[in-house]
């Protein structure tokens, strides 16, 4: 499995990813699923990708070739806006669904792939879509700053309660590191390393990249403070006084 | 959806459901998830149920309806293993299968239930099973000391981290209340009241029984507590200190 979350926030956007990918138990690899595209000063954008491999790897590479055809008029290097974007993502997911989806499932294998697309392009505000497996979208909000696709689930009560709009960066890539770390402790289909991207509102340029692998000291510091800390808060409440027999 | 765990600890077994159930999100009702039988100093089982209600509640008919027919020579109120409960639990819903799921498929209406069945008949020691849709079943061993059904995901982290094989039954109460407050927190398909059971191990009697609503002290106190000490541990965890940029 997979996971990846993406925040849009007031003072910038936070994308993660982990790299574990399995065909399986017993073929279990390390992949990068974050694809960032740059020009400085002009866009950055961010894509992250859950389910098939086969099928979220063509897609990027579609889009990449898709953008040194001679003839291609929009493309992720000249679209004019983030929603056209999500447009081409979902376009591009279509094509490899259509050519390999039945073969895939001529063997029940689930062509599924989501993705997360985020990022700025010149002229227009830092916008966020998550990119269903059918090829729609939806819009990041002010209501809900944040997607997030895989294996989701472990991780999102720590996100519900800390992030807000206005949070910080660095709280928020505090806050998806550790909801990462609840993840992988309860999941071994999510796995090290992860790929963080920090990016700062306006500024049109790659960002913050770091790629944290289980050397990374403040990581590990974030693995062990939380689990203890967490820890300590339930020690700290006492137990349940009803009334028994 | 649902939310049910039931923890097997040498202290004794801890069973708790919320109460939620929803065809679709314009009928959201609540329902026992919970189903008790106590012969004291007999037996003691608890059935806990996720999935198709229709399904959920005519398997524990049967059950019932079974141990009510004259000619019957295992029931759950006979059976002398929780080995053969857990084989009449997953035979009965096998029948309501069989009986209703062709009608329900015609429709696209998921047919699936699961079940975990714990307690403790006399001569045995405590036990407790996951009973899968097919009606197929697997038990609680020494390593894996709970089982929970429904939406799992955002209530494990805490559960992995605290309960122990030799956790007090209070405190292994609290860890699942604490479980509940996170999953209800980050999902509208589980929903107080909860029912929890605790049974002391060999005292083969019904245990502590209490339903828990949005009026319990002592649920209000945890999700209280447990929001503001996850955010204490968050704010005490230093910002990440990587050299930006």
């Amino acid at each position: 499995m997979t996971y990846c979350v993406a925040l849009l926030l007031d003072k910038g956007m936070v994308f993660a990813s982990d790299s574990r990918t399995n065909a399986g138990v017993d073929q279990v690899s390390t992949f990068k699923k974050m694809h960032v595209i740059v020009q400085p000063g002009e866009r950055l954008i961010t894509i992250l990708s859950s389910g098939n491999l086969s099928i979220t790897q063509s897609a990027i590479n579609l889009l990449e070739h898709h953008s040194q055809e001679k003839d291609s008029n929009k493309t992720i290097y000249s679209a004019a806006s983030m929603f056209e974007i999500a447009d081409l993502v979902g376009h591009a997911l279509r094509e490899v669904r259509r050519r390999d989806g039945p073969y895939l499932q001529q063997n029940n294998i689930d062509p599924g792939a989501t993705f997360l697309v985020g990022g700025q392009i010149r002229g227009e505000p830092q916008r966020l879509f998550q990119i269903y497996a059918e090829g729609n979208y939806i819009e990041a909000s002010p209501e809900t700053p944040y997607f997030q696709i895989g294996e989701s689930k472990y991780g999102k009560p720590v996100i519900d309660r800390v992030i807000r709009r206005d949070s910080e960066l660095l709280e928020a890539a505090k806050c998806v590191l550790v909801s990462f770390d609840s993840t992988m402790r309860s999941n071994i289909s999510v796995g090290l390393p992860i790929d963080l991207l920090m990016y700062d509102n306006n500024s049109l340029n790659a960002g913050f990249q770091r790629r944290i692998d289980d050397s990374d000291p403040y990581f590990k510091m974030i693995h062990n403070e939380w689990g203890e800390g967490l820890r300590r808060v339930f020690a700290q409440i006492p137990n349940p006084y009803w009334n028994q027999p």
